[in-house]
């Protein structure tokens, strides 16, 4: 039997839409003392376990980041299956 | 002058503590006829631009991560610095 496959999504805002979440870690960093570190952009990621017999997969995960995980407005995916 | 360093911090909850989040899209994701997704796994990542001369960044990425970007009760993370 097959072993099931993994697929790595991850979602972060457009470049050039603010990221209100990543300013806030970054000002408390500077004030924590950690002022080496210029800017933080904040994003998601989902790990996934598909079916071994699945099929048209790539297609399928492409469909799910557009309708549920991301917002294509302002948000971009991006897809890495391993294996 | 040399460019700024980039660091990549993934922070996901540890084997065995329970995902709601993931468990709630996968459970939409098959009612929306997804069914070859058998389990999903949340996580956020954090991309960092660091400042070029800083020193000692690896141990202060940890810090960061243990102390304000992670729970460590529950979470665990990982660092990348691609350069």
């Amino acid at each position: 039997m097959a072993d099931n496959k993994k697929a790595v999504v991850h979602v972060r805002l457009k470049d050039g839409v603010l990221d209100p979440q990543g300013v806030t870690i970054q000002k408390a960093l500077v004030q924590m003392g950690y002022d080496d570190i210029l800017a933080v952009r904040s994003g998601r990621f989902f790990e996934m376990e598909i079916k071994a017999d699945a099929a048209d997969i790539d297609r399928k995960i492409d469909e799910v980041c557009s309708r549920l995980l991301a917002n294509p407005v302002i948000e971009e995916f991006q897809v890495e299956t391993p294996n």
